[in-house]
């Protein structure tokens, strides 16, 4: 049993990690900050978590998170570089659910996020989460930068083939689409039902944050420099990412063929307990996934055409954050990597 | 005045044919048929039409059609290649919304439809309908074949690229998106709101009966062979489509440079009343056109890449069916282009 | 041809002014004023308007506005009634859709809108404006104070019952249910669509500021004191709103039985181009009215019981506010009731 | 470890038995059945169990079930009646889902349900499974009928009110509404997302099949006949119900209070695991139990008037049939009451 904190607990990857950790049989929640709750009951904001959870919110300070084996940030980008020292010499070990610590070259974050990096000297310590690919840097780390969620769906459906020379490194093409959850729980126009249900658009169509930490990624996969074309697109859904991948296959990768490539990423994941490689012609839905940590994928390929085609599907606020980070932190902690996940995704 | 007749109004093209027809200055409805609701009352099956409609739905036969001056089907791909010739003797002009004579190449429409067609003498006589392109055949047509929803929002974003040699002809992506209306009111489980509702999923991975079209119509819009990746998804919303389309740039459209292309697109559909290219940097949602004829675009591109990014939105049921058709019957029949088509879309 | 204003045109019940007003034959669009997007061009807030309206939002100050013959006022409680001296002082004739003028008694108003009430001298003055009741009064309108959106949906159902004495003036019932835009066009969390979503409730159960309002109007058409129970529900949808009434019958009531009680609604609504009193067995739909100032009733009974039960459909936007404002406007310019409102609903 | 078989298991009250009692620790899935996909996977048909269930769906034969220690109907009326014989004599106990054997009396059931009674003679042995209200009976019950959704959330809102006498037994009201999930997983037009989605109705206004058995289980609270007028609503949302009920105070109701109704309720459900009184004040909202067993319950009152009224909500799938379902078989085999019903709802 090990004590658990939570920065930010008002959003929807805090309110999440909640209702996870609640029945996690290694968890205690022993602090939940927000800074515009706090006194107030857990509770009272989230009434699903009634006879779950019956502490009030604190401020976000060190003190209060103190005492704490992990702490959580569920913050907006910014907060987590600003405490991490202070959090650190608490003796706890962090998982931090925003963009904080994920890319690794400082001039790119500061060119993306429009500010300058608070903590630049902890940067280099921090471990990217995505445990298909990192597992053995993920037990020992200190500093977990969790990714993000389209980075979740976009990785696991391009890195096998990266890894093994079938896709080309240019003209990649990641068309994603993702519920509303994801502009997360804060006032705002845009977000109103009346403004985005019954109605479907792009945004960031010149460009979104989440695109270094991709390439990153994936260039890591391939060893050699990745570009990729990211669109994102708003569904009036609530919870879900779905990504249709583009790669144009190399010659590598004609040569193996659908069926064969097929078979290489069953093989690639099939100790993966999160990942499903679905069965040949599949057509993955984001409510296969709704409320569980599993990430959905299929391979197809159009009737004389070069380019391979890849759906992936998380629940964005599982996978794609809050689902991730227990199973960043099971690792961290050395318990079963599975504990406390194993949820049934909710359909219909 | 002249008098329309529709053939298979129990369907969601129909219908909306009526909504938009009964306060069309210029048409009086003269014959409602459906198969499975003949003897039934209109406004029965519709009540949002209760008072605008007052007859009776009639069995589809030729009898019950004749002296029509236009007769619209709004059936599934089949029935208007079974009566055109029956349809024609009467003396009107067709409309066609369905996939029977959109397709000029016999074999490929048999290929991808899986029966024999059955009027093949009369492909040859079938004008497509996308007046921005075809406006001066549409005027003399007989038979007009009503391109479908996809082909319609893809068509309009990638033509004028095409037409001017600014994009490749090879590699060209369409990740489309449209509502659930696009599959039709007919009883089927997967069109279930328990089962589409609250998710998202690509359909038609690996081939789509739209693909064909849309690469005859570039085809000929480009004077070269045209290849396209089309993947169409579900979206839980009623109406529209968004397609967001990848198309790499030549050595002539890098050269031309972003604010030239989108001044060449404001050039190209200036005077068209139902294409609006939108200022550079906009998000066209598709909610900005629901129940109106118009398709909206936006042209984007990404820091150091040299793919063109453009997002097409329309109403699946009007500009991508009922309005389209409207718009070609005024051409038809010499009437002003947008007779019966200014509506201001619902928003919210 | 009058010159029109519409002072808060950022929120839905402006929007849907314009929407409506842009294709109003008689109107021009004079002025247009938003405290928050002054100086903004107002089709870039409502895309939809594109190409319909081509002036800028303005400050909200009598001068901006003068020059007008009618002005509507489409915001929160409270502006009306502190402009509204200066705006009648410029010779416009004022449309009010909020509820600052709807309540003829100052201190209920006082104590539901829980301020005072900034021009009491006026409150006599202004004429309620429920066109299928007050017809006459409305024609002459120096200040027309437009009923609520629930009021409208719920009065159109009860009065003629009332006014003919078939059902109790006490333990009425109107159990209602809008859609989303009813809360308005402002940021807030709990009406964003991750808030909203897939889940149903009731809010204001203990007592809701329409219920004043609603008593009233029954209380007037009875000829008595009416006590109504009224809860509103918030539904996951855009527009809308269905009010299911339960009336305990008198004995004049129970003695007409209920066909004679359908006769009865048919024959109060013949001549009414708003209201349509649907066939015995009907189930209103909140889509058959999308977009249209129609409101659809029906009646029904339960065996062996002596309730009867209403329901009732709107729009909530249009004859629950925008629709019905141009409806009374018309009259009071002496223009045909139904000049610019006819639209046919827009379904599916 | 008991062995359980579902017959009717791709409807959505199996799949949701399914999602439940894949991680039941007692128990293992032995036989689930479906005349129309017998033969293939059930997780083909159920994406969502891909990993948690690993049978093939079997035709609903006595033979395919034998073996079993309890066995499910979740199947349509009629379907229990006419198997319960032969599945009653292959040892199992059963937990019916249907509607019957929830009516003891047999006209009532055959008026409502348009059919003669299958199997008379086994009515009176049937339990009816609220287990809030039956508990003792239902642990020793053979045929277990698991209540309705509505009457369910009905019930447990009015029951103890009825107990003490605080409110009338006549014009009693519940207005309640229901996702769309509620009409099963059948292809039909009405329930196509393009028909139902952003709209909202009454349906069965003039009587539904629930009233019977509602009145039937309040009656036996009151220990009098209790009368009741039911409409239920359908809401564009997939699970979840919500019920307003209205009920006249009594002079004992009004002498007590509402403080000292809110004390009784709270004392009335304290040791009831899934029935969740919130504070004064609240307002239910669906997702609150979105996916979980839960019951909330608010209580209110308006200023002036003697209605008590009541919101109820369930999630229709779980409180409202499979999560009811396993409550009462944890009952029946002496298991712990919430074994394997331990979820917090998936909010948002």
């Amino acid at each position: 049993m090990i004590k658990a904190g939570i920065v930010g607990a008002t959003g929807y990857t805090g309110s999440e990690l909640l209702r996870l950790l609640v029945l996690h049989p290694e968890i205690e929640i022993h602090a939940v900050s927000s800074r515009s709750d706090a006194g107030r009951l857990v509770s009272e904001i989230f009434p699903n978590l009634r006879g779950y959870v019956d502490i009030n919110f604190c401020e976000p300070s060190p003190e209060q998170l103190s005492g704490c084996d992990v702490i959580f940030f569920a913050t907006p980008h910014g907060v987590a570089q600003a405490m991490m020292s202070d959090i650190l010499s608490t003796g706890a070990r962090v998982v931090d659910l925003s963009a904080d610590f994920r890319i690794k070259d400082q001039t790119v974050w500061e060119s993306w996020y429009q500010q300058p990096h608070n903590s630049p000297e902890l940067i280099a310590d921090a471990v990217y989460g995505l445990p298909e690919v990192h597992r053995d840097e993920i037990c020992d780390a200190k500093i977990l930068a969790c990714p993000g969620c389209y980075p979740t769906a976009i990785q696991l459906g391009l890195i096998p083939l990266l890894e093994k020379g079938l896709i080309s490194t240019q003209g990649l093409i990641a068309d994603a689409k993702s519920g509303v959850s994801g502009a997360g729980r804060k006032a705002s126009v845009p977000s109103l039902m009346a403004e985005c249900a019954d109605s479907f658009k792009a945004y960031g169509i010149s460009g979104h944050r989440h695109r270094p930490e991709i390439e990153q990624g994936l260039t890591r996969a391939a060893g050699a420099d990745v570009s990729l074309t990211f669109v994102p697109h708003l569904v009036p859904m609530i919870r879900g990412i779905e990504a249709t991948l583009y790669a144009p296959l190399t010659g590598a990768g004609k040569a193996m063929g659908l069926e064969a490539i097929q078979a290489m990423f069953e093989q690639r994941y099939q100790n993966e307990p999160f990942v499903d490689v679905m069965p040949a012609g599949s057509l993955p839905e984001t409510r296969s996934v709704k409320g569980s940590n599993i990430c959905r994928l299929a391979i197809h390929q159009q009737t004389g055409s070069d380019m391979l085609i890849i759906s992936s599907v998380i629940d964005n606020l599982v996978k794609g954050a809050s689902g991730q980070a227990i199973q960043n932190m099971n690792l961290m902690f050395g318990f079963e990597e599975t504990l406390g996940l194993n949820h049934v995704p909710l359909s219909p």
